[in-house]
Parts: C-alpha cells; structure tokens; sequence
C-alpha cells in the first residue's frame, strides 16, 4: 500500500478541481498494477466526487443545484459557513476508484474532482492505493 | 483481488435496480472467504446506493424526493440532464461491503440498488473483491 | 483484515453520534499499522457521515439542512418515515478512513458520525482493517 498527498489551491468560495490527472500519475509512480485507489479529503467545508468532466458546465450546474437544495437558513453555526458543511457531507469524505494494470479504471466521461465549498483555501487529498492481494 | 462486470439494462428514465443477487452471486464465484466488495459505476448519469428493498414504495419515495430537492432549473448543460447529473453526485459513484464467509454481509433490510437517473439506457457496473490479507 | 461491532444507542429521532473515539480504540487494538478502516452501517434509516467535531452546532446544522431538503411530502411507504431513507441514501451506507501508524488519519475538525434518521433505537455499526499488502 502506497499513498500520498496532493495540494489543492482554490480560487472562488465554491468550485469543482479537477484532481484526475495527477492522482492517475500519483498511481502510475507506486507501480501497482491491480488494486484499489482511495481518495480522502480531511476538510469539512469540502468533498470529493466523481461526475462528468467534458463540458464544464456540469459541474457549475451540480453546484448551482447544491445551493438551491441547501439554502442559508437561520443556522446556528456562527462561523456562517453552515451550507458548506452541509454540502461536504452530501458529497462524501472519499471516492474509491478501481486500478487496473496501472492506469486508473474511469468511465469514459467521468473525472475525480476535488469540492471546494468555502474557498478560496489551500487544500490537500491524501490518497492510497491498496495492491490487489 | 477478482473483479468483473454486471450490465444493467434500465427501462425508464429513473429506477432503481437491484444489483444484490448478482453481486452475491458474484463474490460467491470468487472464493473469498474475508474480505470487501467494492461496486463501481462507471457513468456520469447514474449513480449507487444501498437502502431498503423489501417495499418497493421505499425506492419511489427515495427518487420523488430526489426530483423534489433536485428540479430542473436554467441550467447550463446544454444536455438537458443536469439533474440527472447532481442525483449522481447525491447518490455516489461506488459502494463498499464487507464479505465474510464468502457472503455479503448486508443489514437484514438493505439492497444493493443500481441507480438510473437518465434511462433507459444499457448500462454496466464493475465490481471487485479485496481479499483479508 | 480484523472488524468488529461497535452498538450505537440513540436517544432523539435523529441525531449526529460521535463514533470516533471507540473507532481509534478499536483499530489501535487490532495492531495493524498501515491500512483503510472501512465503516459499515447495516440500517437503511441511518447513515455515516465525517464532518466537524468542535462546535455541535455544525451537526444540527446538517439535520436541519436535511430535513428542508427532504420535507415529509406525500410518500408512498406506509411506515411513514421515508424522509429518514432519503436522508440514509444521501449520507451513505459505510465511510473509508485511512490508517497510519496504527492511529485514524483524520482532518483536524472530522469525526465520524453514525447519522440516525429514525430514532430512538439500538443501533450497530460494522468495520473492519484491511492491512497495507
């Protein structure tokens, strides 16, 4: 097993980082051939998902849909950035993704991206690959 | 580490699939005593979750409510289907289950569902068994 | 690959429970060093989510945000609680966490919440190691 980190430095309160092509090169290094890759993000006003990377509206669209499904209510939490949260745990921690023979196991359209919800911040990923037994 | 592939054909536009007997069936297959089942949706327009299969309402209720939280705004994909992609996101792009002696070892309510937001359409799913090491 | 059981006992109809502490316990206890620790929930009124610790505002924050998210409309499941399957589904069924010598390797705020939707009841969480190949 294998892992690492990689930086994420956003630019706007909210947006999708495409993570795809560096953690496809992070598992391309370990030379693991077979095996499972496990993304985590360690932020709680952020997340991880994986959808479609071709036209960039998409993502501007999962986010538009994001704000409108978690409006900011009357919230208790004072730092202000309770949407943020909300939407981290709506999108999840990790994404696990198959390995095979060395190359990340994609569909054709999807990409991992990182989920920046209260940005602009400096970010990281921690990801690990575990080789098949 | 054995792995493959389960095609699903959708026959609406939204449903849910249940993907358990196949993926059981499949893990049985392997030989794996211990271990985790990871299941993989490769498509931008789908997604994975695991709920209650014995009332069929439960999977109705689950896509209203999607429908509900997630309506077709002015969105910019010019597809058309950017709800279709946000439910994916919502839902997940992969699921994790633990195996034990050679089983799924699944709550006494719960399914595997494929989640189809953008049927119907032939769809597949990959899967892979981490063995105990 | 070790596991066990970890009872959670729920008091409200829905609540946020902090599984982090008997989650680092349990892990330490297997003597693994490197690894995942994958996190099962077996109930489908229940889900886990990683999100922050320090303030409990930020937990009823996210119910709060739920529960605007998924009003009780007219459901079709004759239990009556179909706001708690959609709320399952959208937290998701188990979390990945990784391991590093020998301790959970979280974010500075996360902890892991088992997320009741359906309370009170007994409830139960699975998990298990998978060790570094």
């Amino acid at each position: 097993m294998q892992g690492g980190t990689i930086a994420v430095n956003t630019s706007r309160q909210r947006e999708f980082v495409d993570l795809t092509a560096e953690l496809a090169q992070a598992v391309a290094a370990t030379g693991v051939d077979e095996g499972v890759l496990h993304v985590y993000n360690p932020h709680t006003t952020a997340g991880l998902t994986i959808n479609e990377g071709a036209d960039p509206a998409v993502r501007r669209d999962i986010l538009a849909a994001l704000e409108r499904a978690v409006p900011d209510i009357d919230f208790h939490h004072l730092e202000g950035n309770s949407p943020a949260h909300v939407m981290a745990s709506l999108m999840g921690s990790s994404v696990t993704v198959l390995v095979e023979q060395g190359r990340l196991r994609l569909g054709t359209w999807q990409k991992i991206f990182f989920c920046e919800f209260d940005g602009p911040r400096s970010r990281k990923v921690w990801w690990r690959v575990s080789a098949a037994g």
